[in-house]
């Protein structure tokens, strides 16, 4: 299947790492199944926080040995600190996602350190996967939050992104994740931002991640691919949201991001009609989650051609 | 107060047209008196329908007359035909505002007639309009609906609508809207089509109106701003659809659009506090009709600064 960009779901993680209710394994196990088979190439499917921290992540052992067992899906789980990253690297998951804040307060707030004790944290992890074996390597993912706004420091200057972007590629990043942790952006930043770091980046690619707070999250993804940008994440039915950012709420809706993408002749490799059908498995799991969902609501248009043809 | 773009509010056309209750007369004005002190450029107050079709504009003479004494405000109005524009012509209203369709299959659904015979009616109008005194003589606006799309024939050849387009420009349209009436489009088709009808109305304004139908209501919107456009409709927390568009949603929501715009550093010469504040009228009018808005739900960012300063 070809594909002009790569999506990533991260509902498993960013979606229901706040929420109340455990969501339970094979449930899990199910739906990471059937958006494998819906064409996703990519899947945050976990966290290695401690399970006391949220208990949503018990069983991440487990959901990671399962999802490595399926065929061509890129296994992918956040990591909070060195312990994390451990763990990842004795399961021979694929991904490593370490995520930091541009803002001080923020990452204060969310990891109860500065910014430079974050930065000596990644650049830990980046070297002790430098030492495993070639083939149990992981791609380690530098991510930095509050990227496009910080619900404590409000706007953050470009210049200080690069910054932040130019010391995780000299820790040795292999991918950058840059999101709009509190959901502030509009389009206009988001060019700003993104071709910013994308320059500064080169080879390495650059991840956006945008939630849908202020209404903005599909013309910001948008502005993003015109930027340049070519990975974006995404949560299923757009559940979600960061629990140490007051105010902000889901992700942007995988369906509708697909839906918009296809419709504008980008291929995600992703069958939309399947991927729709994945919402279910959600829905009878966690019956209370409120799914959002525009496309799901309204259906495709009568017509409808997307770019990618189902394999 | 300067602005990059005017916005004009559809609200009290589209958005309350197919509701089951009337709004009383008074609440009407007090929505129209306040987006008007909010900076509000203009104003879709009414349609000049048969009360009897649409009994929620059983007032629109009322509303009409008392809009025209509001200081600076373009009072607009929607004409199914040449009766409905004799209404207007008669009253002295700034703008009255024509829609056919560029599906055949949709102007018959809509107007039980064919394309010419829509289009001949439009030429009359047009006549009329001008054998009225200078001073009374409204700006006549040509609609094209359907133009992203139709809920019956599917895609839309852009070449009808650049056809469609010239038709009523040829006819002495004054200004032209292309609605995206069923939510169809995404960017790129946003892009393609306002940059066709752009190159054929010359010095002719082009207004986009878009409903949110399917997610990409905010990211079209940027793409038409992107592509030249000035002109933008929109309605107070999105109320409103089609009703004789089946699956048709709510259009782009107002108090969302212009939060977008100011963020990016369009003047829309509106005053985002005071707007949002408008939705009190709405609720406390109709406390039954769905609201939406992010803006609104989740609040401006920390620091916000719009482009437009307030006079």
């Amino acid at each position: 299947m070809e594909r002009d960009v790569i999506m990533r779901e991260v509902g498993l993680r960013d979606g229901i790492q706040g929420y109340h209710e455990f969501m339970p394994t094979e449930d899990k196990l199910k739906w990471i199944r059937a958006e494998a088979e819906a064409g996703m190439p990519e899947i945050e499917v976990t966290s290695y926080v401690p399970p006391k921290l949220l208990p949503q992540f018990a069983d991440a052992e487990t959901v990671t040995r399962e999802s490595l067992k399926i065929d061509g899906l890129t296994v992918a789980a956040l990591i909070p600190n060195e312990k994390g990253a451990q763990r990842g690297f004795a399961l021979g998951v694929h991904k490593l996602n370490f995520v930091m804040s541009v803002s001080e307060t923020h990452n204060q707030k969310n990891v109860r350190r500065t910014r430079e004790a974050s930065l000596e944290e990644f650049k830990n992890i980046v070297k002790q996967a430098k030492e495993l074996p070639a083939g149990r390597r992981p791609i380690i993912c530098g991510g930095l939050a509050t990227a496009l706004g910080c619900s404590y420091e409000g706007a953050i200057d470009v210049s200080e992104v690069q910054r932040w972007a130019s010391y995780l590629l000299e820790a040795g990043a292999d991918e950058l994740i840059i999101p709009d942790t509190v959901g502030y952006a509009a389009p206009a930043l988001v060019k700003k931002v993104y071709t910013a770091v994308l320059k500064e980046a080169g080879s390495v690619p650059v991840a956006a991640h945008f939630h849908d707070t202020r209404g903005t999250g599909l013309a910001n993804l948008c502005a993003a691919l015109e930027s340049g940008v070519r990975h974006f994440d995404a949560s299923l039915a757009g559940i979600g949201g960061c629990p140490f950012a007051p105010g902000a709420s889901g992700n942007i809706v995988m369906e509708d991001a697909v839906y918009m993408l296809e419709s504008m002749g980008v291929r995600t490799g992703i069958d939309i009609e399947r991927l729709l059908k994945v919402r279910e498995i959600l829905s009878s799991s966690l019956p209370d989650l409120r799914l959002e969902g525009a496309i799901a609501r309204a259906g495709l248009p009568r017509g409808f051609q997307p770019a990618s043809i189902a394999a």
